[in-house]
């Protein structure tokens, strides 16, 4: 993706696809994440987690999402700031993610509608799909997007 | 609310409200939070976000949900570690949030779906909405949760 020049609703067309970078969780990352944002045991210590639902300790579903965010950000797939998130549909959490594992996210633009007459911003919807170092997809998530569209000359 | 005790489906009732207590969110916080997880100019430097849709630093909404979990974490209402959450719908990202604005959620039990037979899991569903100091509902998101069933004698 090249960054730099602005992009703009009409540059983005139904079924684009992109892939973002990699990043792995650190152990110490994913504990002062939820010490900070999640403090349940199951995040924070490992002999509470043993006796939890996915046996060892996980990361909090906020992590993967504020990593996720990161590596679009990084992309410059969202670049410049005439991007606005309005909200997101359908989010699943759909696999438990641990620390080590090494997380990217494949996205694809679902939806796109145009500007009404005189307004700046139409609306895109995307799908994300975070996957995990196995291919196991671990969140998928549709953000609403408030995207300028290209001025009139 | 009471720490301590577990609490389980047969616990929760359609329409049981419940607010957190407040958290303050620090210039140093949204920086910080930005820079590692939503590195866009609008949410990391004053003179980019003067120029952007909100005209001045605002929080990424990833911290304002971050933020919202780590309140309804310590509020106890979902203690115990027989609540996994499953999914969130319909989030939307209503205002901006501020560096120096005063967040608190407000959560109301929507739905309630017993365990089938022979599973120790039902699932809950309820709407929270993250308020700012001046009473505007920053941010909704309706999650669903999987709530563990009080265990048969």
């Amino acid at each position: 993706m090249i960054a730099g020049s602005p992009r703009y609703l009409e540059d983005f067309h139904l079924g684009d696809r992109f892939v973002t970078a990699e990043a792995t969780l650190s152990r110490e990352e994913c504990i002062a994440f939820a010490r900070q944002y999640d403090p349940q045991p199951f995040h924070l210590d490992d002999a509470a987690a043993a006796k939890s639902l996915f046996k060892k300790l996980s990361a909090s579903a906020w992590l993967t999402l504020a990593v996720a965010m990161r590596l679009i950000v990084e992309s410059g797939f969202l670049r410049e700031s005439g991007v606005v998130g309005t909200g997101t549909d359908e989010m699943r959490f759909l696999a438990p993610v641990y620390p080590g594992d090494t997380l990217h996210v494949e996205s694809e633009v679902l939806e796109l509608i145009p500007a009404p007459a005189g307004k700046r911003f139409g609306r895109m919807r995307i799908q994300n799909r975070v996957f995990n170092q196995d291919g196991v997809c671990v969140v998928s998530y549709i953000p609403n997007l408030s995207v300028e569209a290209r001025p009139q000359p």
